[in-house]
């Protein structure tokens, strides 16, 4: 049973649980405030080129959207989102538990434009409504596209505009910026975005996601967030060694570009032999539409997602490649797609 | 410069990395629902012979409280603690994020007693008031000391007589179940509380905090109070990893009674020597009460921390000692001691 | 410039300040303990034939669903509300600030049906997201619309077999129950609803909600959250004394009588004269669609309110009525549609 | 039986109340934006000579402390307060529920000092705990007892000098201001305070505080923090007329000086007689000190509270004047009083 439900099935990348043996025994302070967190937050400012980013690093993404979001918005404050973001859908009312409402906006393919954004704002008016002054997408999205340049550059004009946040979630952001269709770079997203997080976790670490604090009115205080969410880890060491593996050469996009490219090849299976998929494929997640036949036959050798039913004969599925996912496993996969269809 | 600073300095106990990378490329679920994390709650449910407890895994202490208080508390409901609680003191405020109140009690050696909880039930009787709901209490106490099983067996009985919920925070279970005066079993631990946790993340583990919900009428829909507080693991495995080591044979035991080991060796000399403590030794911390003189001489070679003032002449600190302790670091650390009252 | 605004233009019924001056020297308990918070109760007990219901006095709509739903609700717990009700649009979030999502369906003519509620059971199954346990509906809703005893017994059925509570806001729930289209009495309410309010501030009180809980399982201890979120007036006399005079007799009943009679004098006119409303009138509550020219000349002499542009030349415009409009004014304002398309 | 349980036991001025008739069936827009509010709020910043101060009515005392703290403070910020708090003790967790913690510090005479506020600053330092951000008094205290205009002083200058925000609960400000030992002015509490409410409630109003924002830096948005907390009063207008009666001549301060007066005829008669007092009476609370005996023959005539035990004899009572306590009321007490030590 080869597994593609999703990007952490494995473990880590070998190099960096050879750093955490090499460095095990060091004595460190905690919290964050190690060498080691201290030299992957310089690794990251000059990759970017903010030196002055405010860089904090959390075990997974749903502790960084809910610490960021509370500790950037006022309480009477709301985030505008796609109705697919992942705040809204999987995260168990995180956000709301903080306090704050989410104002949705219907998505496409995952994403929301800014015309969008100033639609609520348009409505949004009154004390008696939320105000809205986030606006939150992922990159690469929820269904795995991507946001291009254009469509950033125009969303953060609209927030600057509107005295807006703009918050991008990165928790897939390695395979958006190594994606073939891609062309932002984190440079870019660093310059528009007012914050936003560099997943580590769905990208070769045991867990890790960096959050880069751009905008400097933001980061007053942020270790109190932290601390109070329960999000500073006390051997925080062990967060920075990761990053420092995965910025200190280019580990960070080589891992990215293995899933992505993994991805093409049951891409070009699936377009060849003529299934369809629900959204088109831009980096490590497709969404094959598949007979309940397909479905059946394939579930015994693979493990996948039914993310929801497509209609009274079809499955809309969900397969993610990895950085650990093998060359054999797609190979296997891509063979038996290929006999469902001769 | 050797740390006696706290007892997360160093990374994590060989064996447990070991552990890691031999399952390191083994697809599993996510989310803590993998073979690892159910083998460990296997192990801790037949240790301490609850075969119905529910067991959970955290990544940390401050984490594991805010999750599990909010989540066992109605929104009206308060928890009584000691005025040098780790929840009251080192936790910025989590738990009132979370909407509770803590009602404070006044400590002796961290430690609070039966009558105290009756007393606060006698004074808060209106709507006007909180209504006391839980007692937080953590063993070892932040300064070390221990509850004794006739102490445990008064908390539970007021608890158990006024429908209160106990609640023990182990951080630091390990040191207290091994240290000499030590008269309670995990078993006991489990059998008095309602909920409680077992320290990792103080105890040879990178990170790592498992909560024992013994009482069934707290453990329904607790998944969903983990997602909602960013508190799931993605690569949940990596927390089953870390509790199978430390409970498949007696590491976790092992770890802590070297830690003890070692605070005893100082704290011998600290007798013979003539320093005063703050708190009677009797776990892995120490209180020496040092002359500004010496507290200089010593900070030169050794990493420790001002605890706080005891009065003009002299500091409070506090000194402590971990599984990584070497003999070496505790050798150097008593010649400095004798060296100084010599 | 006469006010079809809101039907909160006016003070209270004169009656109801006649009993304020009568009782007002009298030496009372404070918090609602009072003998005429007691005799109020008694009252609405009697009339919905629940003699074991809870019932408490609120100040506000608002105020009211606040605090009932975020003591009804654990904290991942969610409440399932038509995307027009007033704690999705017009309450500024306060459901969300007390820690619960509110998940949305489409609305039709303000109401939500029981097949949209098995609909959400259906998607939220998993702890990565909010559980459904509360369904919301407001009789008559924020268009002015009812909902018919067949529609309220298929939401019971649904929330009965799936252990939902069903909340029904009552804000305006004396012209819902005094409609001619109204096929439900408020015992039918208290039947099918596990708490509801009756609404006193848009029907003739200075102030008021009066809450009723009927689900013995949620009246535990209510008292605590009405004072944690600011809820129990000092004089609660002064709510008790407006709702004896409102159920005494049937002025409840008589004076929303009276709003829902103004309301069709303007609703004949609006059909004689060919205007369209962008919703069936049914209540107090009239949405006709106005020229922008039609809206110009109207606002000149009446105050009300553009609810939404209908189209590039329309727009969707509010006028209320209540207990204390006018036949004059009425008369004045049918005067003025009949001149526009004459 | 008569009642000097406290000081809202009976209704409002009756000039307020023919104030309310008077202006009845104005139609007037609704949440406090109506002339009355407007009026009132001219009044008020006329009176306490800060033209710019934002001015908000609300219901009562915890409504207007929860909205405000909760709306001032950013979610890591604590506020320090009195053991005996009307926010610690009295409102069932109202602060703690909007995610806030109270720092604690002791007393004396329900008052507290500028150096206890340094005291907490020098302590509350790191990230891991809550950053200290608010001083919170009550004037009068929830002992009655009034701050100097030199005590008040010297915590405006150490709240200025450390960046924190000083709010003067005034929900009994009235008998404070008008009490023979004062020397404050309301134009001095305007100054000193960032914010600070001025007590309608308990001086002849049927319900009201209004609250007074002089910091320009708290003022934005407060409308939507009111709204979210369900404070918002739809029929905004009765809260501005009785500010305005109260405000328009001197109502205010008249209604204040009665109670005291009456306060002062009992305190005579206690020193007269020999009655200790738990806390000297220096404006309309008395506690004093009464034998069991006492305290049964007292209740069988009086209705009052057993504040706490004072020692195995003995209780602390409290007896509370207000505005509507009759002469011949007093008379009878301070016979029954006599009467009990001859």
């Amino acid at each position: 049973m080869y597994k593609f439900k999703n990007d952490y099935s494995e473990g880590a990348h070998p190099s960096i649980i050879e750093e955490m043996i090499k460095t095990n025994l060091d004595q460190t302070v905690g919290y964050g405030e190690d060498k080691y967190c201290e030299s992957a937050r310089e690794l990251i400012k000059a990759h970017i080129k903010h030196p002055n980013a405010d860089i904090h690093f959390f075990i997974g993404g749903t502790q960084t959207n809910l610490t960021a979001i509370s500790a950037f918005l006022r309480p009477h404050e709301a985030v505008i989102a796609a109705d697919t973001a992942h705040i809204q859908l999987h995260e168990a009312g995180a956000i709301e538990a903080t306090g704050h409402s989410i104002i949705n906006v219907k998505h496409r393919h995952g994403k929301i434009e800014a015309s969008q954004v100033e639609n609520v704002l348009k409505h949004h008016l009154s004390p008696h409504m939320t105000k809205a002054k986030m606006v939150y997408i992922s990159n690469a999205t929820e269904y795995g596209t991507l946001y291009s340049k254009a469509e950033l550059h125009a969303l953060s004009k609209v927030c600057k505009e509107n005295n807006l946040i703009l918050y991008i979630d990165g928790a897939r952001l390695g395979v958006a910026l190594t994606a073939n269709n891609n062309d932002l770079t984190m440079q870019d997203i660093a310059n528009y975005a007012d914050a936003f997080y560099i997943g580590g976790t769905k990208n070769g670490a045991i867990f890790g996601e960096a959050l880069v604090i751009t905008n400097p009115s933001l980061q007053d205080d942020f270790k109190y967030f932290m601390k109070q969410r329960g999000a500073l880890l006390a051997k925080g060491r062990f967060l920075g060694i990761q990053f420092n593996k995965l910025f200190e050469q280019d580990l960070f996009y080589e891992l990215a570009t293995h899933a992505n490219k993994m991805a093409a090849i049951i891409n070009d299976t699936l377009i060849e032999k003529n299934y369809k998929v629900f959204v088109p494929t831009e980096t490590n997640q497709l969404f094959p539409i598949l007979s309940h036949a397909e479905f059946e036959t394939l579930s015994k050798k693979f493990d996948f997602e039914m993310w929801e039913p497509f209609d009274d004969l079809h499955y809309v599925t969900r397969f993610v490649t990895s950085w650990a996912t093998t060359e054999e496993g797609v190979k296997m996969f891509v063979e038996a797609l290929a006999n469902l269809r001769n």
